[in-house]
């Protein structure tokens, strides 16, 4: 329902473990990657969105870990805006192999909006076209 | 009710982001380090184990961000034997600040037993006294 | 005047330190991606090389910091095939910022080839037609 | 002839590669911990130093890996400040293997000081008392 953007990543061997595969710790980090795509297509990239004073700390995270992917693999991670209330929202991640479509991981985070205080802040008060936009994107 | 293991660990400068904070995916990292802390402490050094071949993958996370911690700040971290099937467990986290007690982020694993090959295995069949030690120490 | 092999990397959020910029211990990992798309781009993928049997570890690396990348900078590293002596090769490195074309990093790393028991290979012998390729690519 | 402070880090899972060795990227963070402690100890913990707006980037870095270490190793990484010179100063790095005494790497680090403006200053101006044990520590 709500806006899905997608991004690629080349799992590089500095990502690999002894076990031979990615390890398990980089995929919060691939999540934070396709937020970050999110925001830059949308037109809200988050660096400026961070200058103008408001932060969005991740609060939660859970991840399932599906199927291991390999150096020199491409992953699709796909992040999806599934909620937003004004001053929270959530997403929703999907992470395949590009070449084998397996999916690798799945996951949410849960997002809160605060000042450079570390004060939650309400979205809609401090930035009402972001606020419209997130609640357009998140399909409320 | 599970058997208990307590790591410390100081946060360096490189885990740190420019929010000034600790980066939340370091956190599941931190879980790791407990883990093996864990096994290092009950005379199963995971090192060992793996060369047995018996591998334990991250099947699933999750985490729940409480508090920052900073540069410098040392942070306790404590991993709790929730559940063992003879298949899969599971184990629960605490991150607190050593010097002001607080509560920085809680979290869970699970795990199942593979071998090299990546076959799920039974720890049971596979190496009996790690199984009887598993079964006394997850409390079951 | 060796081969020379440019790539993307986009600085994201949990490469950042608390100085607000790319922490310098990224610069080592992305010199490490520019030459994992060399060898991809030149036909020899390194992960392919590797099942062979042939790893090549690094023995040197150094780097000169010039200017600060950030978050949400996309910076171009360029990976330069130095010197290839049938046992050892070196890579020099450059990493700008795409934007401003500001250089932000130099250097240069050291690799010699070994086996999977660690000993040291020559890949003249174990694989003639990359010796060629390396040979060629040098410029020497 | 420089102060010299060891610091201990146990190798942990996530720092190996599908080589089975600790990945060669960790050890300029390994560098960065013992430089860390070197500041604690001598009671000027970097921490603090920032916060009067002291900032010391690396500037350069040179390492030789020797040795590979291996998950649940345990090193000691020794950082002796080899020169200063009210600008600038530089680091030397050892880091062995605990148990065997092997030396894993060596490097260096070279440092200035600047502002949270990213302007250069003279630590004589900006902080005397720090100068003067810089200058001692330094054996110069």
């Amino acid at each position: 329902m709500g806006h899905k953007v997608g991004t690629e990543h080349y799992i590089q061997y500095y990502e690999t473990d002894q076990m031979g595969c990615c390890h398990h710790s980089n995929y919060i980090r691939f999540f934070e990657e396709a937020r970050s795509r999110f925001f830059d297509e949308i037109g809200m990239p988050y660096a400026k969105v961070e200058k103008e004073g408001i932060l969005s700390p991740v609060v939660a995270a859970e991840m399932e870990f599906k199927m291991p992917c390999r150096y020199s693999d491409t992953v699709i991670i796909e992040a999806e805006l599934m909620s937003y209330s004004g001053v929270r929202f959530s997403f929703e991640y999907k992470i395949c192999n590009k070449e084998t479509g397996d999916i690798c991981c799945i996951g949410k985070t849960k997002h809160c909006f605060i000042d450079d205080q570390g004060k939650v802040i309400s979205l809609k008060r401090k930035d009402a076209s972001m606020h419209d936009k997130m609640t357009e994107l998140a399909g409320e």
